[in-house]
């Protein structure tokens, strides 16, 4: 087994992101390594820890680790201030003090907010995140971000609370349904569509391999993803300019996704923004033609078209959206597949009614 | 009017406490210099609101600053993470966004909250602090720490969040009732006790100014506690080693606090910690003989000497406190007034008994 590390710099040092096939087995070691802790406190959805997280407890148990297993509904609906009242109750009440690490096992819901409760358990203790999605291998074990919704949005209060080491261990994936591996796989898209077109081109050779949740295809592309996500998140750590290159998508994204009350999966929502900002970049001039076809090919075939929407709807979240002002919004757009084009800072000023006619554009077709 | 600045380093720069007599008339150019916003969140008890809260609000707005006070009830009953949640959620429906700044005008219970919210609103804003309680002013403004009390204990959830600067206006003590600018004093007491003897014997030749809130004496005291706490903190920004010089009283001041129920107010419970571990130190041979008498001199000149202490109770919280393990306590022990024994790692191992001794010989002596 091959396991490769990719380095995340971070201001107070940076963390690892391990990235291999059946590197749960070496959990043990890696956290007695990177985060030696008197006692450990696992995290998981009770939906993961059927499957990973009482695997994963046996095994830091037979390393004599002290550990112990919290646990909470699965569901984004479980992502919430409520969710972190009662882990971190559950903690205090089990008396877990400041010489415990946190270990997130589960997708993205699980390891944002297991991240929020290390980030303030007795003013903070480290965290290891174990994804178990390709979400959140991918995307959400770079930058640090923890945090739950509230009513006003999602991800509306949290903290960076960068983690002590990321152990990415491609064979889990095989428990994700297929459906969320698709979600989560359109982020690999994006990072190849920013950034490299090689990759880009990789992940439309082996998208299927990639959806079956092969497990040496799936490292292949983690580590990619993380490689590249890592560099633009260690340029600038707090989301100044150039990290909203990852946003690619994401303005007309979220707009739909909220439009939809998120039945659209983030994913589909995303992918749909990529191919609608596409749009927007090849009619001002700045993407190169074709671009939108090629993008709306690929992920037409990862994640099923969005069908019947409905524009109107999603205006008012566009308006909403925080980097919108006075009528005009910053859209990040490609100059082509591998590459954005640098603007004004990384982005351009849009006005509202061309991404109206982008979003009706993008209707029509489907 | 002399303003002093005393500088607070941090792993991300650090910030400055302005200490000053009416200092707050010049808040809008302190934050337009130290924390530029779009926006400004004051928050407030409803207490201080009206004797502060409101003309800062007014003066900000003079200023052309766009402000807006959010209130929460006095008292420590409101450091939760209700109040908490209410606050960020009355600035997320007022629309405030990441170029917010948080200023908290107000106590501890007011710095520890509002740099809560601040520290987790969108996962993080900046935030000013300006206290208006001696304790405040000399404890709370330095060290970056923020948190709330849960039902398993007093700031268990919270998280490190440097201000962007501390404005310490002397004259807001005028409006603080007497008793609790002798809580306060207490923990200037303890600054000149650990590091600083001719400060301390300042501190016993002025208690009378101090306690009176004489503006120019207080901005003397508050400026060097905070050099003082401030040359500790940057030392050891995360509590390791040296940092828990700080701790001197608390040990024993912590069980008994939490032995009354909180009815002993914190100033009382350190005071009597003080002596108590002065006691102890004596004891054991590490602490001059006289410490304890001169500490417990002016220190009950200060804070009414606690009666009727009940051993007993205050014994099971000594085992939970965070630095007891297996029977023995870490305690922070004098050499002498003004200098802490190295001991081993700037504290010294004590039997439970012997703090069990001090703790009876207290009693007996109150």
């Amino acid at each position: 087994m091959t396991t490769s590390t990719v380095r995340v710099r971070t201001r107070d040092g940076g963390y690892p992101v391990l990235v291999g096939v059946g590197l749960t087995s070496q959990l043990a070691r890696v956290l007695e390594e990177h985060a030696p802790a008197r006692r450990y406190a696992v995290i998981s959805d009770d939906n993961v820890a059927s499957l990973h997280g009482h695997p994963v407890m046996e095994r830091l148990r037979d390393a004599g680790l002290d550990a112990s297993l919290f646990t909470f509904p699965a569901g984004e609906a479980s992502k919430t201030r409520e969710s972190w009242t009662i882990l971190t109750d559950e903690m205090l009440e089990a008396g877990f003090g400041r010489d415990t690490c946190v270990v997130a096992v589960g997708g993205g819901v699980t390891t944002d907010l297991a991240g929020f409760v290390a980030a303030t358990y007795l003013r903070g203790v480290p965290v290891v995140q174990v994804p178990t999605s390709y979400l959140a291998m991918i995307d959400a074990s770079v930058g640090g971000k923890t945090g739950v919704d509230v009513s006003a949005g999602k991800n509306l209060v949290g903290a960076f609370h960068p983690p002590k080491a990321v152990v990415a261990d491609t064979e889990l994936l095989r428990t994700l349904p297929r459906g969320e591996r698709a979600q989560g796989l359109v982020e690999a898209f994006k990072h190849g569509a920013i950034l490299d077109a090689e990759y880009f081109g990789q992940l439309e050779g082996f998208t299927g391999d990639l959806l079956e949740a092969d497990a040496e295809a799936a490292a292949d592309a983690v580590q990619r993803s993380v490689e590249l996500k890592a560099a633009v998140v260690s340029e600038d750590e707090f989301e100044g300019g150039y990290r909203q290159i990852l946003n690619f998508g994401h303005t007309l994204g979220h707009a739909l996704e909220a439009a939809s009350d998120y039945a659209l999966g983030h994913g589909s929502a995303v992918a749909l923004g990529m191919v609608l900002e596409a749009e927007v970049g090849e009619r001002m001039g700045v993407t190169e033609p074709g671009t939108r076809e090629r993008l709306a090919s690929v992920l037409d075939a990862l994640v099923e078209p969005v069908r019947g929407l409905d524009v109107e709807r999603a205006v008012p979240y566009l308006r909403a959206d925080k980097k919108v002002r006075a009528g005009r919004s910053r859209v990040v757009l490609l100059r082509r597949i591998g590459e954005v084009d640098p603007g004004d800072g990384w982005s351009h000023e849009v006005s509202e009614s061309a991404l109206v006619d982008a979003l009706t554009a993008g209707a029509r077709a489907s």
